[in-house]
């Protein structure tokens, strides 16, 4: 049931985090990298990232079972065309972006019919990036979402085992669907992070130094998810244009809603809407998916 | 230098650090302290808060060297009416509130002429509240601000000792300064995170359990900021409407902006300024204003 030969295309968090976790689990199989950049290729060899490292993007697919895409959205298609011809009879080509309408329709239409197209969404990752920023443990228990679209049942099982195997649990979901849930959880959170930086970093009437110093009270949290990888985010918007500004157009509605109560003194509409919103914190950390350690178990002074 | 007698009133997680951090600091000081609720104060009386806890706010205040306020800020001014009276010559006034033009407005009349009034600000906190939720090394290398606004230099300075024996660095703010850089830094991050949420929970398409098990892309942090003590909270809004209103215009504005982007598909706009947001994080880590591991460091599973 598990692959011989896995190929991973673009060495970045998650790439890399594949890779140690196949190593923690002590997977049977031999992994072959690539990237288009030689230095992050020089980075990987440095830190034994992967079994072999390739300097060719065909080198690295020819004999795979499977081919995990994880380069920026925007780029998937264009590899897709140049590596299907090369492909394997039966191999499983899947990737770990985080919009899936946009990438099955650029890849699809690159897919030999012998080659098995399994899209797919691992729900993790840092705030940091690049093939030095991967860790063995970041798919534990975090969930992976299969958006199989049609594939082989065999195929789809096989790589839901795979990714069991590396510590995530894993559900299937339509592609549509699966785009308007993440922009609720991880688009537009994204986008209205980045915004507030963006504002702060602007104010000529607030210093710079104002800002950094006094950041606990709340930005500080902001700036993580604000300091992400550009090229990631950039794809991710403009592959999921629709669902994301749906869900920006019911969060300007609702922001409004609320600052009309802060210039009206409607106190109880407040703090309704403040008591409402602490569930579903709770439900999040009996999910497994935080901790209730007061911020984030950051390490204290 | 040092005061011999404190009074804490209000009972919740900055007093109950405050008390933590005294003990910590092994200072020579009474203190005493005073909660509405009788539940509150039968927690503080149980997990030993307080060297004394009175059920009357009368007897806190009578031959306290430093009455510190830390109620909700739309209580301080009827509490100062009714301790104006009652303090001892010479005794400061301070408090804790996340806004102080409007504390300063309401709290200041009622402060008698032998009295001291040093408004202060511990720039900390976490989004759990609640008297047992307190701890010493909460305002470790955190900023307490001082907007004296006219007070005793000796007595503000007497105040910035005791802030820095309990872990902090001290600056002094005007007032409407401070309430513009807290808006950009603390109060609109927070009403945006209660509204992001306030949406997840409030989408027919996208199920509460959806949201809660696929948190991790972003929105847990969101969350948890959402957590926070909601009476505080709409509290600050109507104290701090206009900084607050003026940020959140800003807020808007550039939001607006990258939807545009985001529709037109302007993907160079969009990776400027996620780049530019980078650097605002890097600040804050090299102030040691927050860490640098991955996710703040969570607990890995």
């Amino acid at each position: 049931m598990n692959y011989d030969r896995i190929a991973l295309i673009g060495l970045g968090l998650i790439a890399s985090s594949m890779f140690w976790a196949m190593k923690r689990a002590s997977m049977k199989v031999h992994v072959t990298g690539y990237s288009r950049s030689s230095q992050t290729r020089e980075t990987a060899r440095k830190i034994g990232l992967c079994d072999t490292i390739s300097d060719e993007l065909e080198n690295v697919v020819v004999d795979a079972d499977l081919v995990v895409l994880c380069v920026p959205i925007g780029a998937m298609g264009d590899i897709m065309e140049k590596i299907g011809p090369l492909l394997k009879s039966g191999c499983t080509v899947t990737d770990v972006g985080s919009v899936k309408c946009s990438v099955i329709e650029a890849v699809k239409p690159h897919v030999p019919d012998n080659v098995h197209f399994v899209p797919a969404h691992p729900l993790a990752g840092t705030e940091h990036s690049g093939p030095d920023s991967g860790f063995a443990s970041l798919f534990d228990n975090r969930w992976c979402l299969i958006t199989p679209n049609g594939a082989d049942n065999i195929a789809v099982k096989r790589l839901e085992n795979y990714w069991q195997a590396l510590g995530a649990n894993v559900d299937q979901l339509d592609p549509e669907h699966h785009d308007l849930v993440l922009a609720v959880t991880s688009h537009a959170p994204h986008l209205i992070a980045y915004t507030m930086v963006g504002v702060a970093d602007d104010m000529k009437r607030v210093t710079n130094s104002e800002v950094i110093n006094y950041s606990a009270t709340g930005f500080r949290d902001f700036t993580r998810i604000a300091a992400s990888n550009p090229t990631m985010w950039r794809d991710v918007f403009l592959s999921n244009k629709e669902a994301t500004l749906e869900v920006l157009g019911r969060f300007t509605e609702e922001l409004f809603s609320l600052q009309r109560a802060i210039r009206t003194g409607d106190g109880d509409f407040l703090h309704d809407y403040f008591s409402r919103t602490r569930s579903i914190r709770r439900g999040i950390i009996d999910a497994g998916q935080d901790t209730d350690e007061p911020d984030f178990g950051r390490p204290k002074d």
